[in-house]
């Protein structure tokens, strides 16, 4: 019982050297917790020198991650280095070799889950992956774990901190997108290059990951539908906050009769909801479950040592389960692997949300009236509607609608009808909205 | 690996009969995720014909619990009878009886925790309590498991949904306590006898068993700090608004280096802070860590099927972990037994916090004078204040502090000498402050 759990750390970057601190900090209470130590024996980085100086004497370091995988003094390898290539070697590598993995890597699991998944089946060992959604937020625990007793009927997350804070600073300051992105990049919140993050393809790689554990379903990012926040406006803002909504990038996932959905984009939320209030760099997830109801988790869901608490989390539940027969453990996506659902992917042209659209039309009579009409026959109904008179010399009003609940492909057809009409100009803005009661 | 997980449940309450349907309701999807199904197989209520009429046919229905939970064919016991003395009887005859335990009663573990648990270790079986503590949110295992990696600084809880539905209906409609209490009780949200709500007994129950989980001491309930909401006025929820704070019954444990913070009091918070926008029955429990800072955990803090998710959860995990080596399940405190700390309780008079207060003084010069110079005197320094001159003829004023944090030994001193001064009337009300950022 006191042999320590022994750890190769791959990737020695943010997620990595706050692993690092974080076994070192808080060695005592680990070792309280799991009544013997977390130890990492070696450490796998391209930039030995660093890696060396942060290390100590006592670790060895390396810059072969493969030579290390395999070492029959490992227990675990945990992949910290990101990407598809290099990452998606080492972690089968590890697995081939009989270890166990901890991954931050959402990107690699939401596209090479399922064939990961298999291999560490056939190996009999554990992938554990909390870091990989929400950062330092338990949400995978509490989705495979927590709610087990529930049939899960959707999970909503605020998963992209730098999406998150750059609508919280839109509304705050009422400033335009491209300057708070610009603010964003300057603060170390968004990368040089922000396109994962600001397109939404960082929250779809998330939200493919916890749609496959809350309904027990293959990982499917290839088929979500992904819309980032780029085109947003502080317009577009500032007349939801009216309307009494908040606008947050959302992965959404949801099980319908038809399949399943899976989409990341933005979306209006009632003020009144507390994810609504989850502000700047923080996330948040919404489960919504058929027997306990709405259940919200949130924390911060980036940043060194609050993802290395979900890496080492973990490292913990592997130092206990590792002698344990196979099935004390909970299976990876949370299902038996013999009862993993085929379900569809829902295409989008399907799915049935409510609708914020904004557009500019000619301020005269009739005008209105030929717009509801479009709608109507579309089976679209308005819930409130704005009009603004334009205070130039152009004699054109802004209109911002809200509709109840309907069919998006019903939509894109009325969207058409209506950028078709002369009275209207340019195109229609609009964005999903949803209640999340 | 097809044996159903056999279960005897007793009481069939609220709770049991939600556990009982949760079970139903969602038996495949549990079967997807365990593998096997979890049956009940006897039902023990003193109502016999009522469990009859439930239960159905094939599971036996007994009035007698005690013949029941040493049956061969049962693995688990599910406690939901409450109270201290059969309940306790109940579970320790079925602990010696080599079955695992899965109770809901915050109270009992409260109380006669740590018996009960050196009674399960002795007897190898868990005792699981994920129900006992905000109904159906996962937070005990969020702070078992989940959290595992950190040093656990402080919990801070709603976690007594009754409460928060009064304060939150007292702030919304203006109206005063007992006006609130007797429309929850009419709604159902309120018992008859509404003491171990309006009192805080309930949720220093359940922040004990927090704090234990968190910080790995034993049970400490009766050395907590207890106090209810019936003395606040919707005087002080207004004057809290004003200042920027809401009012909410917050269950707090804390880890000092001079000993554990274990209280329960009304509390102002920001009001920008998540948790102080949990309104309703809804509890949150905000814990805040070395390595990740703050998680929040919010849902449905009671009521049947919400936990029964949590009775259900905690029966799916003993599924998993039943044949398991002993060492595979997570301490029934989080912390290994030999690593339990005997620290202190800090007494009431040593912590630390911010106040709030509200005094009624002559309306002449020379008085604010009098109370600063107390007040200085205690080491006690004022962030804001608000003086508002009463609407009748007694030439009196109200004035409303915030003061920066002191220790609450000096604030009680400061009071005791406030309240002697001849231009100040009756009694000094004073309410916490936490920022919780």
């Amino acid at each position: 019982m006191t042999t320590p759990l022994r750890v190769a750390l791959v990737g020695l970057g943010t997620v990595g050297s706050g692993t690092f601190n974080v076994l070192n900090m808080n060695a005592d209470e680990i070792t309280r917790r799991v009544g013997f130590p977390i130890e990492i024996k070696a450490i796998a980085d391209l930039n030995v020198d660093k890696a060396r100086e942060l290390a100590g004497p006592g670790v060895e370091v390396s810059n072969d991650a493969f030579a290390l995988v395999s070492r029959p003094d490992i227990d675990v390898v945990v992949e910290l280095i990101g990407g598809y290539t290099i990452a998606k070697k080492v972690v089968l590598a590890a697995i081939e070799a009989g270890k166990h993995v901890v991954t931050a890597n959402k990107a690699l699991l939401a596209v090479h889950g399922d064939e990961i998944f298999a291999a560490a089946e056939k190996a009999r060992v554990m992938v554990a992956f909390e870091a990989a959604v929400a950062g330092g937020i338990p949400v995978i625990k509490a989705i495979k774990e927590g709610l087990a007793a529930n049939q899960i009927e959707y999970v909503a997350g605020i998963i992209n901190g730098t999406c998150n804070f750059i609508l919280s600073e839109m509304r705050d300051k009422g400033l335009p997108f491209a300057d708070v992105l610009a603010q964003a990049q300057a603060l170390g919140y968004a990368e040089a290059d922000p396109t994962f993050d600001i397109e939404g393809i960082d929250a779809a790689h998330k939200i493919t990951l916890l749609s496959s554990l809350a309904f027990g379903v293959p990982v499917n990012f290839g088929k979500a539908y992904v819309e980032g926040i780029t085109k947003l406006t502080k317009e577009d803002i500032e007349f939801a906050e009216q309307l009494g909504y908040r606008v947050k990038l959302l992965g959404i996932s949801k099980r319908t009769a038809a399949g399943v959905e899976l989409r990341v984009h933005p979306t209006l939320i009632p003020t009144r909801r507390l994810i609504a209030n989850v502000e700047g760099v923080m996330n948040a997830v919404l489960v919504k479950s058929n027997a306990v109801g709405p259940t919200l988790f949130y924390g911060p869901g980036a940043g060194s040592l609050p993802t290395a608490s979900a890496v080492v989390a973990d490292l913990i539940e592997i130092a206990r389960l590792k002698d344990a027969p196979l099935d004390s453990r909970t299976p990876v996506l949370a299902f038996q692997k013999d009862r993993i659902a085929q379900s569809d992917v829902l295409s989008m042209d399907k799915v049935e949300t409510a609708f914020y659209m904004r557009l500019k039309v000619d301020d005269k009579p009739g005008v209105l009236a030929e717009l509801t009409q479009i709608l109507a026959k579309g089976h679209i109904s308005i819930e409130a509607m704005i009009q603004r008179q334009a205070n130039d010399e152009s004699n054109t009003a802004e209109i911002v609608l809200l509709t109840h609940r309907c069919i998006e492909g019903d939509v894109n057809k009325a969207i058409a009808a209506i950028e078709a009409l002369p009275t209207v100009h340019g195109s229609v803005a609009r964005i999903r909205v949803e209640d999340l009661s």
